[in-house]
C-alpha cells in the first residue's frame, strides 16, 4: 500500500502541473543583491517545463510583454508565444497583471490615492484579460501587491476597500460584456512589499468577495507562504476556501514561518503541512491547476532552476501517492473513527429535529454527563503519528 | 487645540466604557503559574468599575453562575447580580457562553468531534441567551476558543465548519423565535488555547457569516491582541469589518507581536496603532461599547486590578482627544490633501461613465506618462510624522 | 541502507531517552482550561516510562515533593522515589528548581525586584543541589520563567543580570565547596509566562555564561520550541552551542512558528528541522541525554500520554536511522561535495600562511575573477531535495 | 518638567547623529519593484544632512565606490569625498564594507562554503579597512548579510563558525599590525536575504565574539529592526549589549513585529520601546554615534528622504527630553521605589555574606513567608501608565 522507491513519481501533463514564467524566470535580485542568472526566454522556459513533464503556464502581462513595449512588438512577441504554445502542447492555465513593478504603482494601483493612477491600472488590466481570453486562460488572478500602507496616517481604509471592489467589479463588467470564459482569483498577501497589505489572508478576500456585484465570478489564488507568513493554518485556510466554494487556483511554495516572502519550493518547509494540503486537495476533489509560485534559490546557477522545478513536481507526487496510501490504510481507518473524525460530518440536530425538540431533550443537558464526557479518550496523538509514520515511509 | 495637562480624562457613563467581568477578575491562573490573587464577586466588580467611570460589563455565564450550579442557586445569583446593577446603574451590555475552561469543551464545542459535546454546548448556550436577554445584554459573543486543532489529521475542516455555521444558525432561531432584541458577535483568534483555531482572523469570521443563514443577525467582536497575534494591521482588520458592515463589538487591549495572548492593558503595547484605532472608531461612528478585554498583569496584587482598569479608560480618553485635535489641525488637513487621502474617496470611473468611455478615454492609458506618475510626491512621512507629533503632543 | 518497514524503532535504556516528570504527569491545565487529567504518581510515571524502554528521568523539585511539604514527609518521598529508580533501574539524569509556579515568584526569582524573593530562591535552590547529587543527577538546568517583565520601566535590566550572575555563580561556589560532580544547563526561552524573559535565546544564554566567575561549569539546555517561537533556526542554535562546547543538556519537542508555548511532541511540527537536528546530535556526538520536555495534548486522556511518549522515542530513532542512511549514501556524499560542504573545513588562509601573504596573494584579489565566481553552480536545491527523499523515504 | 511646545528639537553635531549614505540614497528598488528614486551622489547626501543638523555619516565600500571601480578613480572619489567631508564638517563615523550585493556573495562570504570567494571576501574588506582609517573612522562594522542558509543540508554551521571566527581574527590582525585605532562591531541579523543568517541576534553576537583571539576590539552594532523581527525586546537586547561593554555602535530604525526588513524611521514603530532604547542609551551614558539605519518609504520621492531623515533625529530629541523628564519626576521616582526597582540594584547577598551564612540564615528560607511574599504589591501597571503618560505629553 505505501509507495515503493520504484515508483518513478515522474510529472506528466495528466497531472496538471504549472509554473509562473516569473519563477523559472528568476533572476535573483533580492533587497540586498544583484541578479545572478541571465534573463530567461519565455519560449526557452515553455520548452524546459514541458520537457519536464508539466502541463501548463501562467505569466504577468510584463513577463511576456515588458512594460511599455510598443503595439507592433507585443504582437510579435504574444505570436511567437503561442507558437511555442502550439509546439510544446502547453497551455496558458493563468494570467495577471503586473501592478507592482514600475514605479507608478509605488502608492498601489488599484486602491493608489491617486485617481490617475487607478485608471491606468484598471486599463492595464483591461487590455490584458483581452490577452488572457485569447490565450485560452481559465483563471486570471489579481494580487494587490501595492494595495496596502506603512502608514495607518495615509491610507482611508474603507474608501481604499470600496475603490478595490470598483475596480474587481469594472473587469467583471469587461469580461462579462465580451463573453469570456475567464473567472478571477484574488491573491491575498498579509504584507511585502507594503507594509500592509489590504486583503492580508484568505479570510479577508472571501469576505471581500461577498460585497461584490458579480461574486460568483470571483474566488481565491491562496498561497502557502502568505498564509504562513500570517503564522496561520495553511490547510485550514485552503478548506476554508474550498468550503465556500472559492478555491478556484492555487500557488504552492514552501515558507518558514513569519519572515520575509522565501517562496522556496514546494515541500522545502513544512513537509507535514504540505502532506496534509496535497490529500486536502486530492480527496475534496479540487480541479484546477497544481500551480508552484516559488522562486530557485538566488544562490543556484541556471541548471538549479530546473532542478528544483522538477522537484516541487516530484514532492507533489510523491506526496499524492502517500495521501492516497494513508486514505487506504485499514489502521488510519480505524485511528479516524476512535478520533471521531467521520462523527463530525454528523449533523448536531437530528433529522427534522426542531429546536424546541431539542430545547426539550434532557439528554443533551440536563441528564448528560460532562464529567464523564471530560475524561473520555480523543486519541489525536495516535492518528497525528501514523500520519507522521506514512509520510516518512515507515507506517 | 491640543489636550492640555489640566484636561482631566475622567471617564463617565457617557463615554461608554465597558468591562468583562472576567477580566478584573482574573486571579492570574498562568500556564506556569498557581492563582495569585483571591476570587472577585461580580458585585463587588460592578461596584469598583462603578466608581471608576464605567457604564458597564460583560460576563460569561460561568463568570456569574459556576459551572454546575443547580436551579435555585442561578436564580439567588442572578438575582443578587440584578440588584446591584440596578444600585449602581451599570449596564449588561453584552454576554457570552464559557465553551472552553470545562474538560467536557476539550476537543471544541460546537464542532467537537463528539456529538453529544455539541449538543450539550448548543444547549448551554441557548439557555444562557435567555439569560442574555432577561439582563437587557444586546450583543451576545460567541469566541470559539477550542474550535480548532493541533492535528491537521484530526479535524475535518469543511466539516466543522457545517457544524460551526449549525450553532450559529441554531442560535439565530432561537433569537428570532423568542423575539430578542440580540444580535451575534464572533470573536476570531488564531490560536491559543488549540494550536490552530477556526476562524482565526476578522477576513475568516467575515466570510463565515455569509455562509449562514442569517447573516444580518451576525457580526464581529475583534480583539487588538487576537488580530495583532497573527501580524495582522489591527486599523486595517478593524476597518474591513466596519466597511462590511460587521463591528458589532469590541475588545481593547494591547499585545507585543506573535506570542501567547498577552491581553495588556488598552495601550500598553503599540501606542500608536492605538491612536489610530480611537481614530477610527471615533471618526467612523462606532456605536457600541468601548469594552476593554484585558488582563491586569499577574504580579499585581487588588489595588493594581483598579490601577490599570482606571489606565484603561483614562488612555482611551486621552487618544480619543489627540484624534479629535489630529483632525482639526489645518497642519494635518493640508498633509491628508498632500498625501491624497481625500480624493481615494472619489470612485475611479466618473460620474455615469460606462466602461466603454473608460476603455476609450486615451488620457487614462495610451496618453498617461506612467514616468512622470512615478516620480510624483506622496508625502507619506511627512504625514506620518505629524501624527507621532500629535501623539507625543509636541504638534 | 534505507530503514525497512520491519525495523522496530523499539527503544532501549542504551538510547539515552529521558523525559521530564512534569511531561507525562502534565493535567492539561492551559490559560483557559481546567485539567483534563488526574494527578500521576512520580513513582507510577517513573515504571511506564521504564516499561516504553525509557532510561531516565528529570523532574523539578515541586514535580516531586510538592511546594511546602515537611521535611519528614520530603524524606519519605524521596526514599520512596529512590526505591522505584532502584527498582526500575531509571536514572535521575538532571533536575532542576521551580522558581515560576507559586506566587511568591511572581515578579521573578533570582531577578526579583524583591530582595528576599532573591534570597528564598537561592536557598529553594541550593537545598535541591543537595538532592540532585545525592540522586546522582550530572546535570541541573536553570530555567529562568519568571525573571523577565511586560514593562521596560519596571526592569533594570543591567541590573537584572548582575543578579542572575550573582545567583548562578552562588549555586556554582556551592557545588565545588561540597565537591558534587554536577554542571549547570541554563535554558533559554524568550517569552511566557513573562511577556519578555531575560536570556531569550541559546546566544544571550551563552553570551551570559561568559560573564560568570566558573563559565566552565555552565551550559545549556535549549529547547526545539523556545527557539522556534523567536523564529530561528533550531539547528543553526543547537550547533552554535555545540561550536561553543556548551551543549549540556537538550530540551526536544515541537512547536509551530512563533505563538505560545505548545510542547507538541517531538517531530509532530517541523520534521525536516527535527532530521537536521538528530543529524547534528548524532554526527558531533552529542553524549548527554535525549531529553523529550513536552505536553501530551490537553485533549489526551490518560493512554494518550503514553502513545504521545512513545512516539517521542520512536520518532527520533526513525531519524536516526534515517540520518545515518543519509550520511551513507554516496549519491549524498557526492551532492555534499559539489555544494562544496567539506570545503567549508578548510581554513581561509593557507597553512602557514601570513597575513602579508594573503594581502599579496593577487590570486586572491587582484587577478580574482568575482564574475565567474557569481555564476558558479551552488547545488544547494538538489542537495536539499535529497535530504526531502531521505526523509519521504524515497531515496 | 516637560517639554514644551516652544522647545525647538532642532538637531546640532553635538547630538552625534550620523546616517549611512545607503539609507537617504536608497532608491527604492525591492523585491517587487524597480527603483522610484534617481541614484543620490554621495557628496550631495553631506551637504543635505549637514544642513540638516547631523554629525557625521558611514557607509560601505560600494556606496562610495561601485564594485569594480579602478585604483585611479577610487582616489578621485575618495579625494572628493575627503573634501566634502572638509567642507561641510561632517565626519566618517563608521564605515563598512559590501559582501552582499554582488553575485559572487551569492552563497555567503567570510563562511562560503568556496574557500576562493572567502579570500577574496577578506582581501575586500582588509582594504577598505585602510580607507576606514584613512577617514577617520573609529568603528568598522560587519553585518554577514549572507553568512547564512536556506537548506541545514548546505551549510555545516560549526565550521562556518570557525571560519567567520578565522575572518574576524584576521581583521584584527590587520587592525594591530597596522596601528589603526579602529574596533570591529558586528550586526546580527536573524534573516533576510538569506533564510536564516548566522550570528542572528544579539546573543549570538555577544557570545560568539568571547571564541575570538581578541574579543576586547570586537563589539556589537544592534538594530533596532533586526531585534524586533526575531520577537525580541529591543531594550532587553541593548541592554545585554551594554552590560558585556559591547555597545559599540547602534543602528536606529523602526520595524513592526515578524516580518521582512522594514528599516521604517526612527520611532515610526513601537513608540514606547523607541522612548525606553532612547532612555537606555541616554541613562546610561552610551557615548557613540546615534547612527540612524532606516529606508525612507519607497513611495517617496527625494523630498521626502530629507523629510524623514530629519524626522529621525527629531523623535530621537523628543523623546530624549521626555526621557530626561521622565527620570526627574518626583512622581515617577516614587513609583519606581513603589515598583521595588532600585532595590535590583542591591546584590542578593549581604555585603560580605558567606555562602555557610547564606545557608544558615532561617530568615531567608526557613522562616519566610512566601504566601505573604504572593500577595504583595509589585505596582508595575502604575508605574507603566505613568511612562505613557509621559510619551503621550499627559504626565
Amino acid at each position: 500500500m505505501e509507495p515503493t522507491v520504484t515508483e518513478s513519481y515522474t510529472p506528466t501533463p495528466e497531472d496538471h502541473f504549472s509554473f509562473g514564467l516569473w519563477t523559472v524566470g528568476w533572476q535573483g535580485r533580492d533587497p540586498f543583491g544583484d541578479a545572478t542568472r541571465a534573463p530567461l526566454d519565455p519560449v526557452e522556459a515553455l520548452e524546459h517545463l514541458a520537457e519536464l513533464g508539466a502541463w501548463g503556464v501562467s505569466f504577468h502581462d510584463d513577463d511576456l510583454i515588458p512594460f511599455g513595449t510598443d503595439e507592433r512588438e507585443r504582437e510579435r512577441l504574444v505570436k511567437r508565444f503561442r507558437a511555442a504554445l502550439d509546439r510544446t502542447g502547453m497551455v496558458t492555465e493563468m494570467m495577471t497583471t503586473n501592478l507592482f513593478t514600475h514605479p507608478v504603482f509605488k502608492e498601489g494601483a488599484f486602491s493608489a490615492n491617486d485617481r490617475g493612477v487607478r485608471r491606468f491600472a484598471l486599463r492595464k488590466t483591461l487590455r490584458n484579460i483581452d490577452l488572457a481570453a485569447e490565450l485560452g486562460a481559465r483563471v486570471y488572478v489579481a494580487w494587490g501587491g501595492r494595495e496596502g500602507s506603512e502608514s495607518d496616517a495615509a491610507k482611508d481604509v474603507p474608501a481604499a476597500l470600496d475603490r478595490l471592489a470598483e475596480a474587481i467589479d469594472t473587469l467583471c463588467e469587461h469580461v462579462i460584456s465580451r463573453g469570456y470564459d475567464l473567472r478571477f482569483a484574488l491573491e491575498p498577501k498579509p504584507n511585502e512589499p507594503r507594509g500592509d497589505i489590504l486583503l492580508p489572508t484568505i479570510g479577508h478576500a472571501l469576505a471581500f468577495i461577498e460585497r461584490l456585484e458579480h461574486p460568483e465570478m470571483v474566488g481565491l489564488n491562496p498561497e502557502v507562504g502568505h498564509e504562513t507568513m500570517a503564522g496561520l493554518n495553511v490547510v485550514h485556510g485552503y478548506a476554508q476556501a474550498l468550503w465556500a466554494g472559492k478555491l478556484f487556483h492555487i500557488d504552492l511554495n514552501g515558507q518558514h514561518g513569519a519572515k520575509y516572502d522565501q517562496d522556496l519550493r514546494f515541500g522545502a518547509a513544512d513537509l507535514k503541512s504540505a502532506f496534509f494540503l496535497v490529500d486536502l486537495l486530492e480527496h475534496h476533489g479540487y480541479g484546477g491547476a497544481r500551480h508552484f509560485d516559488f522562486k530557485p534559490l538566488r544562490a543556484e546557477d541556471e541548471a538549479g532552476v530546473w532542478v528544483s522545478a522538477a522537484a516541487c513536481m516530484r514532492t507533489y507526487l510523491v506526496l499524492k501517492a502517500k495521501a492516497r496510501a494513508w486514505r487506504a490504510d485499514p489502521e488510519v481507518q480505524a485511528a479516524l473513527a476512535a478520533a471521531g473524525v467521520p462523527e463530525l460530518s454528523v449533523p448536531t440536530r437530528g433529522p427534522g429535529e426542531t429546536l424546541g425538540q431539542l430545547l426539550a431533550d434532557a439528554s443533551a443537558y440536563e441528564d448528560y454527563d460532562p464529567e464523564a464526557a471530560g475524561r473520555r479518550a480523543t486519541n489525536i496523538e495516535r492518528l497525528d503519528q501514523l500520519a507522521l509514520d506514512h509520510i516518512l515511509g515507515v507506517a
